[in-house]
C-alpha cells in the first residue's frame, strides 16, 4: 500500500481579493504562510516525512511547499518544478474579481466557467500582456502548449501526463511524495484518481493549505482519504471554495 | 565565454557563535537572512538571471538559495540538493567554539586544523552522536562515504567529482548556474578552478553572503573572478573570517 499527500496551496492574495487567478504568478498572504506552516506542523505531528516533493513552476505553490518543508525539518528533500501541475488557466477571466463577473455575467454562467468540464472560459488575445509567452519558466515548451485558456478537461489533459510519467511510476518506486498544487489541477488528478464523473467533479472543493492523503493500493488505486487537521474548519474552508463564484 | 556564480550561505548561528559547524546543521541568523536576500537585490540589480542552481543538503545554504532565488522572482528554476556540496567535516571539532579551542591547544594548532590542506582535525567517535550515520539526508550513501572527519583534500575529493559529473556538463550545455554553498567546499572548488596551490590556498577566505562572480573560457577555464556589491565591506568580511580561529 502507497501513501502520496496532495496540498493545495495556501491563501493567495488573489484568493483574498476573490480575483480568477489561473497562471498569474501572485503570492500568498500572511494567512497562507501561517496555513502552509500550520500544513508543515499537522503531517510532522501526524508522523509523516518525505523524500520527495513536487509543485507548479507558481510562486504560491512553491512557497506552500518550502514553508511545509521547513517545519518538517525537510528543506534538503529533491523538489521537481513540473508546469504541468500548475493551476487552470483561466483565460480572459484570469485578474477579475469573481463577483464582479457574476455581477456581470449572471452566477450561473461564472458557474460554468468555473466548473463546467468542458466550456473553458474566452481565452486571451495571443498578443494580451497576460499570455506566458514571454515568461522564462516556459521558455522550453512549444508555443502550442502554453494555453491562452483551459477548461478542467484541458487540465487534466496536461496534468496526467506528469502523474502517468513521473509521479506514479516514483510512488511505485517506493518515494513518499508531497504534492503541492492548486485547486484545480488537484481537481483534474482527483477526479481521474476517484473516478469522478464529468458531472459529479462540479462538486469537489479543495480547501487552502490542508494536506490531503491518499491511500492507494498495488495499482494505485485509491484505498481511502482523508484530510488531515480541525475537520470542522476544513468543512468551513470547502463550503467558502463553492460559494466563490456568486454575485453576493 | 561562461559565466557560474559561487555564494557563501549568510550568517550562521554557529558563526555568530564562533563555532566549529561542518556538517551540523544549523540555521541562519536575521543577519544571514538579510545578507542572502541582498545577495538576491544585487544580482538582480547586476543584470543576472538563473536557470539552475545546485545546494548542499545543509540547510544555511538551502536557505541562503532560497532566499537569493525569491529576490529575483526565480523560485521556480530547478535546484539540485547535493551531499558533495556541503561544509568540510570538522571532525571532533564540530560544536566547539573556535576561539576556546585555540585557548585550549594554541591559535597554530587550530589554523593547522582550519587551514591546512591535509591535516585533518580528531575524528568523531562511529557512535558519537554527531555523526550523520542516522541523518535521513545521507540515507541513499554507503557508510564509508559519510566521513567523520575531513581535510580540505579529503573536501577537494568529494567536491569536484560534483564539478565534474553534474555542474561543468551543465555549464558546457549553456546553463546559467548559481551555486549556494559553504566556506570550504567553496574553497575546493575555487582551488581546483584556479590552480592555487596545497600551501597558498591557506591564504583564501570566503565571506558570507556575497555573490562570487567566474567568468570562464570554453575550457571552464577562469577568465576572470569578482564579487558584486559593496568592495570594502567584502574586504572587512573576508578578513574577518581569517581570524575567526583566533584565541582573542
Amino acid at each position: 500500500m502507497y501513501k502520496i499527500v496532495f496540498m493545495r496551496h495556501g491563501e493567495s492574495t488573489w484568493n483574498l481579493d476573490n480575483r480568477f487567478t489561473g497562471w498569474t504568478d501572485v503570492d500568498l498572504t500572511e494567512k497562507g504562510i501561517a496555513e502552509a506552516r500550520q500544513a508543515g506542523k499537522i503531517l510532522k505531528e501526524a508522523g509523516f516525512t518525505f523524500d520527495l516533493a513536487y509543485t507548479s513552476v507558481l510562486k504560491r505553490a512553491i512557497r506552500t511547499l518550502w514553508l511545509t518543508l521547513d517545519e518538517m525539518d525537510l528543506m534538503w528533500i529533491p523538489v521537481e518544478h513540473d508546469w504541468r501541475l500548475n493551476e487552470r488557466h483561466y483565460g480572459a477571466l484570469q485578474g477579475l474579481n469573481k463577483a464582479e463577473t457574476a455581477a456581470k455575467y449572471g452566477d450561473e454562467q461564472v458557474l460554468v466557467w468555473r466548473r463546467s468540464y468542458d466550456t473553458p472560459p474566452m481565452p486571451l488575445e495571443p498578443n494580451d500582456p497576460r499570455t506566458s509567452y514571454n515568461d522564462p519558466r516556459y521558455a522550453q515548451l512549444k508555443k502550442e502548449q502554453i494555453p491562452l485558456t483551459e477548461c478542467l478537461k484541458d487540465t487534466v489533459a496536461r496534468v496526467m501526463p506528469a502523474w502517468d510519467e513521473e509521479i506514479a511510476p516514483a510512488i511505485r518506486a517506493g518515494k513518499q511524495i508531497l504534492i503541492s498544487a492548486h485547486g484545480n489541477s488537484l481537481r483534474a488528478l482527483i477526479k481521474s484518481l476517484d473516478g469522478i464523473s464529468d458531472a459529479d467533479i462540479v462538486g469537489l472543493n479543495i480547501p487552502n493549505g490542508q494536506p490531503l492523503v491518499y491511500e492507494l493500493d498495488a495499482d494505485l488505486k485509491p484505498i481511502k482519504s482523508y484530510y488531515l487537521g480541525d475537520q470542522e474548519a476544513i468543512a468551513a474552508a470547502m463550503k467558502a471554495v463553492a460559494s466563490q463564484g456568486k454575485s453576493k
